[in-house]
């Protein structure tokens, strides 16, 4: 007698039914198409990485902590000595595989990586221990163009436009303007302060301002222009006007506000209004240092970012003896789907691929019965047999609650020609497996 | 000062170049292809089950051993409680989702399943701590028909064709052969010595014969009947004669033998000598209990088997309040790919899926060059554009270098079209991007 073993859901690790699984497939064809559509490789790195690269690369030291490391079953009770570690993002191993194929890949390397990553955060929503991201980017000797600054958006919101996840709004802003300016008001550790602005989203100004003043980190009239910075945004080139009106120069905020211009620009034939300099956005990651990228969902206002990233300027840096820029995004795949699934938005269908059920009548003939599905999977249709001779009822039954949308009846050993059942409208026509497609259901 | 990582390959973590990685994708889809052409719904369960689940239901006490837990970075140090681990194989997680979702499936459940696995086992050729598998099962209530017996093979099959995978060999038993005729000649453990028999392919019938007399397991004259049955092979129903000449009878001999009838016969019309009933084939998985499968490359015939499966009577009976048969078949695709790859066997293209490249020089109109990228796209092409207006010697290495097939030239502002040059041939034509196609090479 086996032990009985509860089979339940794992919090923080989704799963979909058929139904859903078969839409999540699409999504993740359009993806790959789009993306390959603007010349980006596919590469699917191992999913475990020695944890000392994976320490402290990611969004916070928090992260490390999140890190699942793996360890053998067989070592269970010894004191855990972990070396490896499932990848929590796809961007600490697309570096080591760039330092480390360096010599065999061309450059600009333009790649996609359409994988699971590993958190062992508490689970809420948006936040999963177990989800699917969708990234791309661009790595470069020396210097990345900023075209691509412009391309990465342009990427993801043809993406989402796809998948029908609408409406969004792309906030871009450059880290070089942040620190410019923070320099430019005296402001010592800017980066430091850039972390605690990037919470102005989730507490508020007074929240950002309150934390700066009790900590002495800036003086009050300081903090206000901070603020006064990281509440602009404009759609247009506004945001230059709106920036200089606060008196603050420097030249890396010049350098960044002409940057941030031409990621504008070149985005301006996008329609309605979704692109947005946006001077509140910091993005938590070290690495960032230029033009940095967030996606939200506009219907969900307090739902976690659904798309982000930016440029970087040394991301193989720990591993490989120079410096290689970048520029990335990445789409929270698991996030948006399993929101849009909760709140009723995504359109279920069959619980099957299955085109064309045939049925196996008592009098079917079984050589023809497996001529036809052939003569229809060779024309590309997904095509189910019943498994042995039964009865009509319980064959109709079992494609309607599959889904399947045609059924499909041998025709007889002399006469009677096939015929083809349309699920839906009921309809039952003739048909000849060398000819028929189901749009003009014709013979 | 950042410190230096290594970038390195780690033993058992296959990963490849972009080159093998767009053949390797192919594959993919033409597993997918192919196993919904035969009305399999893909599920996409989690990596990761309770570690209860897991043991002792793999092949072998050993495997729970190899079985990778996962524990927070955060716990290092501390005695690790071991609750949760990736999965080693397919099954299990498709019997627990089977189990925990039965209320919402239609029964028989096609499924298949592409996803990597993991286990700790020591790496040699062929044995890797991370692969893919590709699986298709049926499960359903009750009693699933002979039908999927023939079928399993035949979608196998069908895929290592379309893969070019060969030559091949299936070879196809039944469990309940062996057990009848163990215990017809009064075998008292039939289990354990089908366990030692099916090391017959490793150790050949002198091993075999000397293990079952060292152990006092079966008389001297049983463990050469046992191994005259282990040594029948054909690739026609010539077994049933052999078997029967060997004067065992059992009713679950005779069972198993119409069974192995039914599957030898249902893929008769598979040419070239691909299936052979084997009586040697038992497959260590403790949950087999009727057809068995496995399929070796011939060429190669001390390397791993490739592909294997069989039938079951109850599959989820540890995690639900009733049995449901099943059977299934896995494809090993990092073991095929990767030794495939080592031959030299698979023939690699471009670095990038990238199909067009469109030159960026220094008369080219930027907005024209948006539009010509944007026209080829929408009808379906992959495209990139060189990212700033640049030499023309450069953009064409670059092309060269990533094997892209066709380099575009955009037309001048007034009179030239545009022309496209056909990398391989050299040949430059003029072109259309409302109207090329790589095939006619026509404008």
């Amino acid at each position: 007698m086996q032990k009985r073993i509860k089979a339940r859901a794992l919090s923080g690790y989704p799963e979909w039914l058929p139904e859903a699984r078969l839409v999540e497939m699409k999504w993740l064809d359009l993806i790959r198409q789009t993306f390959e559509s603007y010349g980006y490789c596919s590469i699917d790195p191992r999913s475990v990485e020695e944890v000392e690269a994976l320490v402290s690369k990611g969004e916070s030291q928090d992260t490390d902590k999140e890190i699942y490391a793996i360890t053998r079953l067989a070592e269970r009770g010894a004191e855990a000595d972990l070396k490896f570690a499932l990848h929590f993002d796809l961007t600490v191993p697309m570096a080591r595989y760039v330092a480390q194929n360096y010599d065999s890949l061309v450059f600009p390397f333009k790649r996609y990586q359409i994988q699971r990553a590993w958190r062992g955060e508490r689970p809420q929503e948006g936040r999963f221990r177990e989800f699917y991201q969708c990234d791309i980017d661009v790595i470069d000797n020396d210097r990345v163009s900023m075209h691509f600054d412009a391309e990465m958006p342009r990427v993801i919101l043809e993406v989402l436009d796809k998948l029908g996840v609408s409406p969004v709004r792309l906030h871009v802003n450059n880290r070089k303007i942040l620190e410019g300016f923070y320099r430019g008001l005296g402001v010592e550790d800017p980066i430091g302060i850039i972390r605690i602005a990037d919470k102005l989203d989730k507490i508020g100004p007074d929240g950002v301002r309150s934390i700066l003043l009790k900590e002495n980190l800036v003086p009050e009239a300081t903090a206000d222009t901070l603020l006064s910075l990281a509440q602009i945004r404009t759609t247009d080139l506004g945001f230059v006007d709106a920036i200089r009106a606060l008196g603050v120069s420097h030249p890396l905020l010049e350098e960044g506000l002409s940057e941030l211009k031409t990621v504008v620009e070149g985005l301006s034939d996008i329609a309605g209004g979704r692109v947005v300099a946006d001077l509140s956005i910091a993005r938590g990651l070290d690495y960032y240092t230029g033009t940095v990228y967030e996606v939200k969902m506009t219907d969900y206002p307090s739902y976690p970012t659904i798309c982000s990233g930016g440029r970087y300027d040394n991301l193989v840096g720990n591993f490989l003896n120079r410096k290689l820029p970048g520029i990335g995004m990445s789409i929270g795949l698991t996030r948006i789907f399993s929101k849009l699934l909760a709140e009723g938005k995504i359109k279920l269908g069959p619980k099957t691929p299955t085109q064309v059920f045939i049925a196996y009548l008592p009098w079917t003939d079984p050589q023809k019965l497996k001529q036809t599905a052939q003569s229809l999977r060779s024309r590309g249709f997904n095509v189910e047999t019943h498994y042995e001779a039964g009865k009509l009822d319980s064959q109709l039954r079992y494609t309607s609650r599959k889904g399947i949308p045609y059924f499909w009846i041998i025709g007889g050993e002399t006469d009677p020609p096939h015929e083809v059942k349309n699920m839906t409208s009921g309809a039952q026509v003739p048909a000849d497996p060398a000819t028929w497609s189901p749009d003009g259901e014709v013979s």
